[in-house]
Protein backbone atom coordinates (compact mmCIF):
# COMPACT_ATOMS: atom_id res chain seq x y z
CA UNK A 1 0.00 0.00 0.00
CA UNK A 2 1.32 3.57 -0.78
CA UNK A 3 2.09 5.75 1.86
CA UNK A 4 1.86 9.70 1.64
CA UNK A 5 2.31 12.31 4.46
CA UNK A 6 -1.11 12.36 5.82
CA UNK A 7 -1.19 8.82 6.98
CA UNK A 8 -0.05 7.52 9.98
CA UNK A 9 2.02 4.43 11.05
CA UNK A 10 1.51 2.57 13.77
CA UNK A 11 1.33 -0.97 15.06
CA UNK A 12 -2.67 -0.72 16.10
CA UNK A 13 -4.23 1.65 14.19
CA UNK A 14 -7.83 1.47 15.95
CA UNK A 15 -6.33 2.92 18.60
CA UNK A 16 -5.97 6.06 16.85
CA UNK A 17 -9.60 6.10 15.36
CA UNK A 18 -10.77 5.49 18.60
CA UNK A 19 -8.88 8.28 19.91
CA UNK A 20 -10.03 10.63 17.82
CA UNK A 21 -13.70 10.00 18.25
CA UNK A 22 -13.06 10.66 21.58
CA UNK A 23 -11.70 13.53 21.12
CA UNK A 24 -14.42 14.64 18.84
CA UNK A 25 -17.10 13.20 21.13
CA UNK A 26 -15.51 14.67 24.52
CA UNK A 27 -14.48 18.01 22.32
CA UNK A 28 -17.99 18.71 20.42
CA UNK A 29 -20.17 18.43 23.95
CA UNK A 30 -18.19 20.36 26.24
CA UNK A 31 -16.74 22.91 23.12
CA UNK A 32 -17.32 26.89 24.62
CA UNK A 33 -18.76 25.88 27.72
CA UNK A 34 -21.78 23.73 26.34
CA UNK A 35 -23.79 20.77 26.88
CA UNK A 36 -25.17 18.35 24.52
CA UNK A 37 -28.98 18.86 23.94
CA UNK A 38 -30.94 16.39 26.10
CA UNK A 39 -34.42 16.50 23.30
CA UNK A 40 -34.46 16.29 19.72
CA UNK A 41 -35.66 19.57 17.53
CA UNK A 42 -39.41 18.69 17.50
CA UNK A 43 -40.78 19.43 14.15
CA UNK A 44 -41.33 23.57 13.34
CA UNK A 45 -44.71 22.73 12.94
CA UNK A 46 -45.94 21.25 16.11
CA UNK A 47 -45.77 25.19 17.58
CA UNK A 48 -46.55 24.61 21.21
CA UNK A 49 -43.94 21.41 22.21
CA UNK A 50 -41.34 23.60 19.56
CA UNK A 51 -41.67 26.51 21.88
CA UNK A 52 -41.41 24.38 25.08
CA UNK A 53 -37.96 22.91 23.69
CA UNK A 54 -36.26 25.94 22.80
CA UNK A 55 -37.41 27.13 26.24
CA UNK A 56 -36.14 24.22 28.04
CA UNK A 57 -32.98 23.53 26.35
CA UNK A 58 -31.54 27.01 26.73
CA UNK A 59 -29.72 28.19 29.93
CA UNK A 60 -29.78 32.10 29.20
CA UNK A 61 -31.75 34.64 27.35
CA UNK A 62 -32.71 38.06 27.99
CA UNK A 63 -34.93 39.51 30.16
CA UNK A 64 -36.52 42.75 29.04
CA UNK A 65 -37.38 45.41 31.56
CA UNK A 66 -38.59 49.43 31.80
CA UNK A 67 -35.65 51.47 32.84
CA UNK A 68 -37.50 54.12 34.78
CA UNK A 69 -34.28 55.63 35.25
CA UNK A 70 -33.85 55.77 31.47
CA UNK A 71 -36.70 57.69 30.68
CA UNK A 72 -38.75 54.57 30.75
CA UNK A 73 -36.45 53.01 27.76
CA UNK A 74 -36.74 49.41 27.49
CA UNK A 75 -33.40 47.34 28.99
CA UNK A 76 -32.66 43.91 28.13
CA UNK A 77 -30.11 42.14 30.34
CA UNK A 78 -28.55 38.60 29.98
CA UNK A 79 -30.01 36.00 32.51
CA UNK A 80 -29.50 32.32 33.46
CA UNK A 81 -33.06 30.55 33.71
CA UNK A 82 -34.81 27.30 34.19
CA UNK A 83 -38.34 25.93 33.37
CA UNK A 84 -37.94 23.40 35.55
CA UNK A 85 -36.10 20.29 37.57
CA UNK A 86 -34.43 18.08 35.32
CA UNK A 87 -37.67 16.17 33.06
CA UNK A 88 -40.48 17.84 35.41
CA UNK A 89 -40.13 21.21 33.53
CA UNK A 90 -43.22 23.27 33.56
CA UNK A 91 -42.38 25.79 30.65
CA UNK A 92 -42.60 28.77 33.19
CA UNK A 93 -39.04 30.42 33.23
CA UNK A 94 -37.23 31.40 36.79
CA UNK A 95 -34.74 33.31 37.22
CA UNK A 96 -31.93 34.02 40.09
CA UNK A 97 -31.90 37.56 40.43
CA UNK A 98 -29.92 40.52 42.61
CA UNK A 99 -31.09 43.79 43.23
CA UNK A 100 -27.44 44.70 42.63
CA UNK A 101 -28.47 44.18 39.12
CA UNK A 102 -31.08 46.42 37.45
CA UNK A 103 -32.98 44.35 35.72
CA UNK A 104 -34.88 43.06 38.96
CA UNK A 105 -34.88 46.49 40.40
CA UNK A 106 -36.69 47.46 37.53
CA UNK A 107 -39.23 44.79 37.33
CA UNK A 108 -39.94 45.21 41.49
CA UNK A 109 -41.31 48.88 40.35
CA UNK A 110 -42.74 47.65 36.85
CA UNK A 111 -43.48 44.20 36.52
CA UNK A 112 -43.89 44.40 32.58
CA UNK A 113 -41.06 42.08 30.98
CA UNK A 114 -39.98 39.90 28.20
CA UNK A 115 -37.87 37.00 28.05
CA UNK A 116 -36.04 36.36 24.58
CA UNK A 117 -34.02 33.60 23.47
CA UNK A 118 -32.32 32.69 19.71
CA UNK A 119 -32.27 29.03 18.52
CA UNK A 120 -29.13 30.32 17.51
CA UNK A 121 -27.37 30.16 21.06
CA UNK A 122 -28.21 26.27 21.01
CA UNK A 123 -25.93 25.53 18.23
CA UNK A 124 -28.51 23.43 16.13
CA UNK A 125 -29.09 26.65 13.58
CA UNK A 126 -25.62 25.11 11.43
CA UNK A 127 -24.46 28.02 9.00
CA UNK A 128 -27.74 29.75 8.71
CA UNK A 129 -28.35 33.67 9.92
CA UNK A 130 -29.51 34.23 13.47
CA UNK A 131 -32.06 36.61 12.05
CA UNK A 132 -33.39 34.12 9.31
CA UNK A 133 -36.88 32.28 10.28
CA UNK A 134 -36.15 29.00 10.21
CA UNK A 135 -33.24 29.93 13.15
CA UNK A 136 -36.14 30.10 15.51
CA UNK A 137 -36.53 32.66 18.44
CA UNK A 138 -39.06 33.57 21.40
CA UNK A 139 -40.52 36.06 23.31
CA UNK A 140 -42.55 35.92 26.46
CA UNK A 141 -44.42 38.67 27.06
CA UNK A 142 -45.91 38.71 30.56
CA UNK A 143 -44.81 40.31 34.30
CA UNK A 144 -41.79 39.55 36.15
CA UNK A 145 -42.20 39.21 39.87
CA UNK A 146 -40.17 38.29 42.85
CA UNK A 147 -41.46 35.06 44.54
CA UNK A 148 -41.95 34.85 48.61
CA UNK A 149 -38.60 32.86 49.41
CA UNK A 150 -40.62 30.70 51.89
CA UNK A 151 -43.19 29.42 49.22
CA UNK A 152 -43.19 26.21 47.82
CA UNK A 153 -42.56 27.06 44.62
CA UNK A 154 -39.55 29.00 45.61
CA UNK A 155 -38.40 26.10 46.87
CA UNK A 156 -39.01 24.40 43.33
CA UNK A 157 -37.58 27.04 41.13
CA UNK A 158 -34.42 27.40 43.40
CA UNK A 159 -33.99 23.57 43.01
CA UNK A 160 -34.48 23.56 39.04
CA UNK A 161 -31.91 26.45 38.81
CA UNK A 162 -29.50 24.92 41.02
CA UNK A 163 -29.84 21.85 38.61
CA UNK A 164 -29.56 23.60 35.25
CA UNK A 165 -26.94 25.82 36.91
CA UNK A 166 -24.44 24.65 39.43
CA UNK A 167 -22.87 27.78 40.01
CA UNK A 168 -25.08 29.39 41.74
CA UNK A 169 -25.64 28.24 45.11
CA UNK A 170 -21.94 29.22 45.62
CA UNK A 171 -22.73 32.90 44.68
CA UNK A 172 -21.84 35.65 47.43
CA UNK A 173 -25.04 35.08 50.11
CA UNK A 174 -24.62 39.03 50.81
CA UNK A 175 -25.77 39.47 47.29
CA UNK A 176 -29.42 39.16 48.20
CA UNK A 177 -30.57 36.81 44.98
CA UNK A 178 -33.65 36.02 45.26
CA UNK A 179 -35.90 33.40 42.52
CA UNK A 180 -38.13 35.77 40.13
CA UNK A 181 -40.79 34.23 38.39
CA UNK A 182 -42.12 35.40 34.69
CA UNK A 183 -46.48 35.20 34.16
CA UNK A 184 -46.52 34.68 30.75
CA UNK A 185 -49.43 36.57 29.14
CA UNK A 186 -48.57 36.54 25.52
CA UNK A 187 -46.43 34.54 23.30
CA UNK A 188 -44.44 35.69 20.07
CA UNK A 189 -42.46 32.94 18.24
CA UNK A 190 -40.57 32.30 14.64
CA UNK A 191 -39.47 29.20 13.90
CA UNK A 192 -39.85 28.62 10.23
CA UNK A 193 -40.86 30.96 6.63
CA UNK A 194 -44.67 32.39 6.76
CA UNK A 195 -44.50 34.58 10.03
CA UNK A 196 -45.21 34.08 13.75
CA UNK A 197 -46.64 30.74 15.06
CA UNK A 198 -49.78 31.21 16.65
CA UNK A 199 -49.56 29.67 19.88
CA UNK A 200 -51.62 30.38 22.76
CA UNK A 201 -50.11 30.29 26.70
CA UNK A 202 -52.51 27.45 27.35
CA UNK A 203 -51.39 25.57 24.58
CA UNK A 204 -47.55 26.39 25.40
CA UNK A 205 -48.06 25.53 29.42
CA UNK A 206 -49.59 22.21 28.46
CA UNK A 207 -47.79 21.20 25.50
CA UNK A 208 -46.33 16.98 25.47
CA UNK A 209 -44.64 18.55 29.18
CA UNK A 210 -43.64 15.48 30.21
CA UNK A 211 -41.44 14.36 27.10
CA UNK A 212 -40.14 17.56 26.10
CA UNK A 213 -39.06 19.56 29.29
CA UNK A 214 -36.46 17.13 30.32
CA UNK A 215 -32.60 18.25 30.56
CA UNK B 1 8.28 2.82 30.64
CA UNK B 2 5.50 1.61 31.28
CA UNK B 3 2.35 0.82 29.07
CA UNK B 4 -1.27 0.79 30.06
CA UNK B 5 -4.76 1.00 28.41
CA UNK B 6 -4.56 4.87 27.23
CA UNK B 7 -1.14 4.74 25.61
CA UNK B 8 -0.92 4.59 22.60
CA UNK B 9 1.76 1.85 20.36
CA UNK B 10 3.04 4.04 17.47
CA UNK B 11 6.09 3.60 15.23
CA UNK B 12 5.98 8.15 15.40
CA UNK B 13 4.04 9.37 18.01
CA UNK B 14 4.24 13.26 17.10
CA UNK B 15 1.86 12.30 13.96
CA UNK B 16 -0.80 11.33 16.28
CA UNK B 17 -0.61 14.40 18.59
CA UNK B 18 -0.80 16.37 15.22
CA UNK B 19 -3.71 14.94 13.80
CA UNK B 20 -5.23 15.39 16.95
CA UNK B 21 -4.67 19.21 17.57
CA UNK B 22 -5.68 19.67 13.68
CA UNK B 23 -9.05 17.74 14.37
CA UNK B 24 -9.16 19.85 17.76
CA UNK B 25 -8.44 23.17 15.86
CA UNK B 26 -10.66 22.15 13.00
CA UNK B 27 -13.36 20.90 14.52
CA UNK B 28 -13.34 23.77 17.35
CA UNK B 29 -13.84 26.32 14.44
CA UNK B 30 -16.34 25.05 12.59
CA UNK B 31 -18.75 23.19 15.75
CA UNK B 32 -22.02 24.53 15.51
CA UNK B 33 -21.69 27.02 12.86
CA UNK B 34 -19.26 29.43 14.65
CA UNK B 35 -16.36 30.86 13.15
CA UNK B 36 -13.24 31.83 15.27
CA UNK B 37 -12.68 35.05 17.08
CA UNK B 38 -11.00 37.37 14.89
CA UNK B 39 -9.60 39.50 17.66
CA UNK B 40 -7.98 38.72 21.40
CA UNK B 41 -9.98 39.38 24.19
CA UNK B 42 -8.89 42.61 25.93
CA UNK B 43 -8.39 42.63 29.26
CA UNK B 44 -11.78 43.23 31.07
CA UNK B 45 -10.45 46.52 33.14
CA UNK B 46 -9.72 48.07 29.74
CA UNK B 47 -13.90 49.26 29.41
CA UNK B 48 -14.05 50.62 25.36
CA UNK B 49 -11.61 48.37 24.27
CA UNK B 50 -13.45 45.20 25.96
CA UNK B 51 -17.08 46.80 24.98
CA UNK B 52 -15.84 47.45 21.63
CA UNK B 53 -14.60 44.32 20.90
CA UNK B 54 -17.79 42.31 22.17
CA UNK B 55 -20.10 44.64 20.09
CA UNK B 56 -17.37 43.57 16.83
CA UNK B 57 -17.03 40.21 17.62
CA UNK B 58 -20.80 39.71 17.99
CA UNK B 59 -22.83 38.44 14.99
CA UNK B 60 -26.30 39.52 16.67
CA UNK B 61 -28.28 40.21 19.51
CA UNK B 62 -31.19 41.03 21.47
CA UNK B 63 -32.95 44.42 20.11
CA UNK B 64 -35.69 45.75 23.10
CA UNK B 65 -38.48 48.26 22.01
CA UNK B 66 -41.75 49.54 23.43
CA UNK B 67 -44.79 47.55 22.12
CA UNK B 68 -47.61 49.53 22.09
CA UNK B 69 -49.80 46.75 21.26
CA UNK B 70 -48.53 45.29 24.49
CA UNK B 71 -49.77 48.07 26.14
CA UNK B 72 -46.51 49.29 26.21
CA UNK B 73 -44.66 46.54 27.39
CA UNK B 74 -41.07 45.88 26.61
CA UNK B 75 -40.34 43.69 23.85
CA UNK B 76 -36.74 41.93 22.72
CA UNK B 77 -36.54 40.44 19.59
CA UNK B 78 -33.19 38.80 18.00
CA UNK B 79 -31.64 40.38 15.42
CA UNK B 80 -28.17 40.11 13.24
CA UNK B 81 -25.99 42.83 13.65
CA UNK B 82 -22.40 44.62 11.78
CA UNK B 83 -20.91 47.76 13.28
CA UNK B 84 -18.52 48.38 10.36
CA UNK B 85 -16.62 47.09 7.29
CA UNK B 86 -14.33 44.49 8.55
CA UNK B 87 -11.44 45.96 9.78
CA UNK B 88 -13.32 49.58 9.71
CA UNK B 89 -16.23 49.05 12.35
CA UNK B 90 -17.19 52.10 14.41
CA UNK B 91 -19.00 50.38 17.50
CA UNK B 92 -22.62 51.81 15.76
CA UNK B 93 -24.55 48.75 15.34
CA UNK B 94 -26.34 48.72 12.19
CA UNK B 95 -29.50 46.22 11.50
CA UNK B 96 -31.40 44.90 8.24
CA UNK B 97 -34.75 44.64 9.40
CA UNK B 98 -37.85 44.55 7.82
CA UNK B 99 -41.49 46.29 9.04
CA UNK B 100 -43.21 42.13 8.59
CA UNK B 101 -41.09 41.72 11.97
CA UNK B 102 -42.52 43.83 14.56
CA UNK B 103 -39.57 45.22 16.13
CA UNK B 104 -39.13 48.10 13.35
CA UNK B 105 -42.64 48.51 13.21
CA UNK B 106 -42.24 49.53 17.30
CA UNK B 107 -39.09 51.30 16.51
CA UNK B 108 -40.64 53.73 14.11
CA UNK B 109 -43.65 54.77 16.44
CA UNK B 110 -40.99 55.01 20.01
CA UNK B 111 -37.29 55.03 18.68
CA UNK B 112 -36.39 53.92 22.17
CA UNK B 113 -34.44 50.73 21.81
CA UNK B 114 -31.53 48.94 23.95
CA UNK B 115 -28.97 46.21 22.26
CA UNK B 116 -28.01 43.56 24.45
CA UNK B 117 -25.45 41.14 23.81
CA UNK B 118 -23.65 38.41 25.94
CA UNK B 119 -20.62 37.22 25.85
CA UNK B 120 -21.62 33.39 26.59
CA UNK B 121 -22.55 33.61 22.81
CA UNK B 122 -19.30 34.28 21.43
CA UNK B 123 -18.24 31.02 23.25
CA UNK B 124 -15.25 32.17 25.28
CA UNK B 125 -16.98 31.67 29.03
CA UNK B 126 -16.10 28.55 28.99
CA UNK B 127 -17.76 26.45 31.95
CA UNK B 128 -18.47 29.63 33.83
CA UNK B 129 -22.24 30.33 33.96
CA UNK B 130 -24.08 32.53 31.36
CA UNK B 131 -25.19 35.27 34.23
CA UNK B 132 -21.67 35.04 35.82
CA UNK B 133 -19.97 38.25 35.88
CA UNK B 134 -16.48 37.41 34.61
CA UNK B 135 -18.79 36.45 31.41
CA UNK B 136 -19.45 39.82 29.73
CA UNK B 137 -22.47 41.53 28.76
CA UNK B 138 -23.15 44.76 27.19
CA UNK B 139 -26.40 46.71 26.64
CA UNK B 140 -26.65 49.65 24.58
CA UNK B 141 -29.07 51.97 24.96
CA UNK B 142 -30.69 54.51 22.44
CA UNK B 143 -32.42 55.63 19.59
CA UNK B 144 -33.69 53.07 16.86
CA UNK B 145 -34.23 54.46 13.51
CA UNK B 146 -34.43 53.36 9.97
CA UNK B 147 -31.69 55.03 7.86
CA UNK B 148 -32.27 56.92 4.49
CA UNK B 149 -31.86 54.57 1.93
CA UNK B 150 -30.36 56.42 -0.46
CA UNK B 151 -27.77 57.89 2.05
CA UNK B 152 -24.29 57.58 1.98
CA UNK B 153 -24.15 55.79 5.48
CA UNK B 154 -27.06 53.75 4.45
CA UNK B 155 -24.65 52.07 1.77
CA UNK B 156 -21.87 52.02 4.27
CA UNK B 157 -24.03 49.84 6.68
CA UNK B 158 -24.99 47.77 3.98
CA UNK B 159 -22.19 46.90 2.82
CA UNK B 160 -20.73 46.10 6.42
CA UNK B 161 -24.44 43.93 7.15
CA UNK B 162 -23.47 42.13 4.00
CA UNK B 163 -20.22 41.17 4.73
CA UNK B 164 -20.80 39.86 7.97
CA UNK B 165 -24.44 38.17 7.07
CA UNK B 166 -23.67 36.85 3.42
CA UNK B 167 -26.91 35.14 3.72
CA UNK B 168 -28.43 38.57 3.67
CA UNK B 169 -28.16 40.07 0.09
CA UNK B 170 -30.47 36.90 -0.85
CA UNK B 171 -33.66 37.45 1.53
CA UNK B 172 -36.93 38.62 -0.18
CA UNK B 173 -36.97 41.54 -1.84
CA UNK B 174 -40.68 42.06 -0.80
CA UNK B 175 -40.03 41.79 2.54
CA UNK B 176 -38.66 45.21 2.58
CA UNK B 177 -35.42 45.26 4.21
CA UNK B 178 -34.00 48.90 5.65
CA UNK B 179 -30.88 49.13 7.18
CA UNK B 180 -32.14 50.78 11.23
CA UNK B 181 -29.18 52.41 13.23
CA UNK B 182 -28.68 52.36 16.95
CA UNK B 183 -27.50 55.52 17.85
CA UNK B 184 -26.26 55.24 21.00
CA UNK B 185 -26.74 56.97 24.40
CA UNK B 186 -25.91 55.00 27.24
CA UNK B 187 -23.78 51.78 28.39
CA UNK B 188 -24.32 48.82 30.62
CA UNK B 189 -21.56 46.37 30.43
CA UNK B 190 -20.40 43.85 33.26
CA UNK B 191 -17.09 41.92 32.63
CA UNK B 192 -15.85 41.28 35.49
CA UNK B 193 -16.78 41.32 39.11
CA UNK B 194 -17.19 44.28 40.94
CA UNK B 195 -20.53 45.64 39.19
CA UNK B 196 -21.06 47.52 35.78
CA UNK B 197 -17.61 49.49 34.35
CA UNK B 198 -17.76 52.97 33.74
CA UNK B 199 -18.21 53.19 30.45
CA UNK B 200 -19.01 56.64 28.35
CA UNK B 201 -20.51 56.37 25.15
CA UNK B 202 -17.33 59.18 24.03
CA UNK B 203 -15.01 56.26 25.23
CA UNK B 204 -16.77 53.48 23.59
CA UNK B 205 -16.79 55.26 20.41
CA UNK B 206 -13.15 56.30 20.30
CA UNK B 207 -11.56 53.61 21.84
CA UNK B 208 -8.13 51.67 19.65
CA UNK B 209 -11.23 51.65 16.91
CA UNK B 210 -8.69 50.51 14.32
CA UNK B 211 -7.31 47.53 16.26
CA UNK B 212 -10.23 45.73 17.98
CA UNK B 213 -13.42 46.51 14.84
CA UNK B 214 -12.21 43.84 12.49
CA UNK B 215 -13.91 40.58 12.57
Amino acid sequence: MMENKFMIRTRNGKYIVRLVCIVLIVFGGSVRGRKLLSQTRPDPSSAAPFARWLVSESSWGILSTIADDLGGAPFGNVVSLSDGKPNEGKGIPYFYLTTLDPTSRYALKDHRSSLTISEYALGTCGKIDPENPTCAKITLNGKLSELDEKSEEAATARTALFAKHPEMPTWPKDHGFQVFKLDIEDIFMINYYGGPKPLTVEQYLHSEKDQLTSY
